[in-house]
């Protein structure tokens, strides 16, 4: 579900590795924008030496590039930008924690963006980010999601402050849109969760407690990337190298209030998990605790009785000559034998229901 | 029982959106307050740009709006005293943590109210407020309870501090009255919890163990506001802007220690409720044993004398002419077989009870 | 056990409720002390007022209030002293946690005392403490109780520190009495819980487990109290003001090791107690399965014995004329059924024991 | 197993108590070292008077107490060095948490020493130090054992640091000694909870879970006594009043790292400890649910099969005159009646052990 | 698996002892690298003075020993590089926390490589490094095992940064060569948990059981390395003697990421295998509960019916004369009886049927 990075040990580092895709290289999609408050131009581009033209002005430049398969692509831009040979490793080795570094020059942003796959399953998806004085390039794992596509919507459209501010807040709405699109696979699973504490409370079964068990793990997981969200949140809002400005902080403030939000949803559900496997575990000792109570009172009700009627099958029938022996069997042979046994195993039996009653078994 | 905010990935920030009732703006109560330590104008507002005539002099102004269905009521608010589009979108994306926020002239507390609904059940209410140097504005989720009519009648009954003191005192005495209205819900929490402690000791049933779950749940998620109210009572014990006075930071002091009492409260409940857990475990075990140890008595008891019964209803009668030949079930012609069987019945029986007092198990 | 404040939400800050003792208003005991090195005066009042007179010399003046039933004894004491509405309001609405406080001219500490009742119960007392620089009031709760005789004791022989030092050590004093009664309640504690685990080892009952959960819940409401005890003695070592003389806080800090030791046993407590409910659940699942043992042993034995039995009770006796048809049941008619039988019987027994043992289940 | 004080609450600070064997008061051994890198004394000393003539130079001097039998002893020295009253008390207080508390002149220590005594019962001693600028007094509780032997040993041969430094190293040296005796007593218990394992595998027992619970309650207390040590050594290593020199600082941050390492063991091992329980609840449970599969399987396998032998078993006869009614029981006069049953219960048999083994109950 | 320092308590600090091997002094093996830009001498050494004539220049120079075997050794590099006496006794008391330590002129860290043997078992080895400013000594505690490989391959191609920094990066690429070495062992470590993890699903067996036993006992140890590896990376990250020059902490930024990244794996296995003990122990309830079922159905059903087949196999059969008395078991001599008691039976089991059904038993 999230990748964890495969690390050769003794490896030099900085050792940049493609992400093939069924062995092969796949060129990503790069994307370049640049705006201000007035102008804007919007393009694709083929060849990544084409974007480096820009950038002089005071303008906000944003590269996005979509798919790790092409190593090229992030050496030149490293040799254009300045960028730091363990900062781009760092964007190829995914499963990286979300983090803020500080470089010459530029922050390095590593965020993980969580959504879910066709398979209703929560995935997650590296997106990697410099945030230079006048750039801004983003680079994300997988080319088929996008977490971007509102934000280019709001830069298009012009509304708003997205085009009035610089490339500092263009990395907040980033961020945020990363960090907001938790929520909807949070409320996801917390619906899930419903779903099997509603079910288990009519009829606990095994599938319950292995979909428990699933989505424990998936919040185990979910964990892992959102309490460094929280501090990439804390460590831009505290920023000073004033590549974050002060006008941006106010939103970062936000961001970092909704990574907290996160945070307590998540506490909230794995609390919410281990009480449902415990309420689970619970049940399970009470039915199986109803069941032996059904097998302990027939078996102890018709034991007893079964043991009589057997008694009473017994062959002794000593006779010498004709002269029954009193000693064999002689309820056999009296007239009110059988009714009088009738009525004991009645009685018998009425008792151990008393008994039972008493004990609240029935 | 607890909101929480639906948030649309990549939105713009600060986007105000209303609460419908059925699909229905619904305009929300204003009320305006304005005192001093001699005069008090109360008064309900239609249009809200009524209550900007104010705001000019000593007194206090307090404006309460009760609902969050007319987003125009807030923008005209926000533009009138300078309030940023994020705390205002805060007001309305309710499920906030209780959080205190610096903005230049003013702070914005968000707090969350908790009450007994009809059903009895917890609820939870966002109450926004804005303080600023001699205004006071705050905004109530629901429009049908009311969390400050105490502080209203003390306001017009112009007894104790409040009518000498200024905003700081004010907003000090709404929160006052938000974190003490904890204290009923969870008194009520408590009775409930002590309840199923009795019930359970005399008879555990599945019912008390759904109960449990859900007081779980339910301190769960209030323990999600009582901690960040905590770390609101202690930031404006700590303000240093000068919006809170140092006279009103003694009540603040007050209000802090209730805070750490329902965390108290609260974390002492959880731990029982855990306790009655562990215990509803275990007293089920405990009584399946009781039922087995009845079941495996009775059985162990019966089940070899059914055996003998058994054995001597078998039919073996080989006769050679009228010879009975010895070895063909000798017992059932012997003339004190029957007696000696049932001797040896009893004494089985009074063998294994004595065995199983022996073990406890009687 | 421990009385909770209640709260009425939106009450006035410091409002005082005196507490009633079957719904009447009980005049409480106030002693007064005043002594240095040499002079030693001791009076009970029955007038507040009376003791107003003093507090003007180099002398220690001690005014201990036994009872909160009278609420005009704060209110005038509040006036005289100039203490704050506040702390009045804390003084009677008990349950408090224990802190510190420091307000102009004086510092106002609330204490817990426990005790055990004369059912053994443990109780909780809360003990209220105005230190000024020649001045000490204390307020305790209970009338009946009285934590602080050792120390008046100590007054009265002239022995030791007590004479000599000022009213700072006079509060040390106090304070370690309240402290150092948690030591015995404790030790009984502790004494009850060995006595539950050697129970336990031999024979554990549903009355067992019961207990645990009650000091389990003691445990934890203690634990309510000791945590801020020791924050208690930390901030008084830590004193700035000069209430507190550095020669008393060597003293403090032997209180500060008790308040640490107690937390230490009461953690350790919590740690037994929760291992034996551990202990308790594993010995009822090993009982359990003894009995199942027992029941599978006997039924396993003798359920296919008494097939067999049953299988030759059978009545099949089909014959033609006088014919007997060689397929039914030859067994009963040949000269050595019974033998062979029995001794199949007795086979299938022994090799099932075998198999049993074996298994190692018996 | 580990002592703790047992407090008469009220009592005035600093009394000092004398331990008691069997009610009488027994005189402590006591012995002097004084020695510097060229010169050593040693002797015992009968009266604590006679040790008072030296302390005046620049050799260290050493005093050690063995035993708190004697009240007198502590007193005067206590007057000769000006040793705090309440830091008298602490030492007869057995079962103090380990400290350093820093007094004019003077650093007393307080450290616990953990042995196995002869039943391999894992035992706590309290050994406290005063260390002086040029004295070092050591008082042991118990007579009997003895931690230092290895020290006196280093001091007697002059070989390595202990001669060529001061006091502090000594202390040091104590220290150490003191701390690195946890390690066998760790050892130990390492070794029988991996005996315990081994067992437990093969054959859990109820005597396993009762060790275990044994072995945590022993970690428990030891716990409470490593995390100070902890502490001790980090304030020595930060001492700032100068009795203790930077080159024996060195020494102790060896001596920190003992007490992390400790500490490491403790946690782990009481990590095992719960695995091992929880693996012992899984056990149980395992063996309960296979005992059970043979319970039902043999009774599935069975049951319906002495039913349709009882259901032959049954006597009905009815005949009017010598005509048979072709309703009651055709099947006992059919020739193959008995075969063909025979067949069924074993068709029944088979059935039941497929079903069974498809289950995988087989 | 990990190896544990064995102290004999009051030993002299500093005391080296060789790891013998069956007993015998194994000579370690010594190489010598010493390299700047251009120039690289790489010799293996007999003799450990045959080294100490470099080191005087502004190469880098790195003696490796592999092997704790002789003592003597490590007293010549002592002397030679005024090594410290207690750090030359870490490096032998294997078993160490990974630490740093300052001492005059160089720094002392200590590591741990973590390594699957050829029994695919987790191992442990100490990596002891003495970084100077001109010269780096690497101390291994196993000679079969190497970590460095890779890094001398780097050395000897001369690509990268290697050649062209100092020691401290030197020793910066052997810390992060021993860091990612925990990567391939996690990565074992997690495929065989998921492998459990799927068995589990599908046939839960007690080898699971004790496998998942085993892996969390390997993650506790694992955590005793990786949490003060983190503290190695940080300290080293704020070294400020000079010792780590400013280029070279930004690698040991990418170090410290991973130690965070090996914790994050650490735990989410501890919490995965902790729920994959509490889903197996649901597991055998569940089953358990199942086999329950099975039997209480088949008892439930048979043991009414087997009582009413007893019932009429009874031979109650008093004549007097030849009169048949009515009250003797008049059924067996209805015309109808069998037939009769066969529906009721009938009737009884659909009865019993329906009851399971209802009850989800079926």
């Amino acid at each position: 579900m999230f990748k964890t990075r495969s690390v050769t040990p003794g490896q030099a580092p900085a050792t940049l590795t493609p992400h093939l895709v069924d062995g092969k290289t796949v060129h990503p999609k790069i994307t370049l924008f640049e705006y201000d408050e007035v102008t804007l131009v919007e393009k694709e581009i083929a060849n990544i030496e084409d974007a480096f033209g820009c950038f002089h002005n005071d303008k906000v430049s944003w590269i996005n590039i979509d798919g790790l398969g092409d190593v090229d692509v992030l050496r030149k831009l490293g040799e254009r930008f300045n960028l730091h040979p363990l900062a781009l490793e760092d964007v190829l080795n995914t499963g990286q924690r979300p983090k803020v570094e500080h470089y010459e020059g530029y922050l390095f942003i590593v965020a993980e963006m969580i959504y879910l796959n066709k398979e209703e399953e929560v995935c997650g998806e590296q997106v990697s980010m410099f945030l230079g004085r006048n750039f801004i390039i983003t680079v994300q794992e997988e080319p088929e999601t996008d977490a971007f596509d509102h934000v280019r919507a709001r830069i298009r459209s012009g509304r708003g402050w997205i085009r009035k501010m610089k490339c500092d807040y263009l990395a907040y709405a980033l961020l945020d849109s990363i960090i907001d699109h938790y929520f909807p696979v949070l409320e996801n699973l917390g619906a899930a969760i419903e779903d099997i504490e509603n079910t288990m409370v009519e009829k606990p079964s095994r599938s319950c407690l292995l979909s428990l068990h699933e989505y424990k793990r998936t919040l185990v997981q979910m964990r892992r990337f959102v309490w460094p969200a929280r501090e990439v949140a804390t460590s831009l809002m505290h920023e000073e190298t004033g590549l974050v400005r002060a006008e941006t902080k106010v939103f970062l403030r936000d961001c970092y209030d909704h990574t907290v939000q996160i945070m307590d949803l998540v506490e909230s559900y794995r609390d919410v998990v281990s009480g449902l496997m415990e309420l689970y575990l619970s049940s399970i000792g009470i039915r199986t605790n109803e069941i032996m109570r059904v097998l302990t009172v027939m078996s102890s009700i018709f034991i007893p009785l079964t043991f009589i009627a057997g008694l009473y099958g017994m062959n002794f029938a000593y006779q010498e000559g004709d002269v029954k022996m009193p000693l064999n069997m002689p309820e056999l042979h009296s007239p009110y034998g059988y009714v009088i046994v009738l009525g004991v195993m009645v009685l018998i039996a009425i008792g151990q229901v008393l008994f039972f009653k008493h004990k609240k078994w029935l």
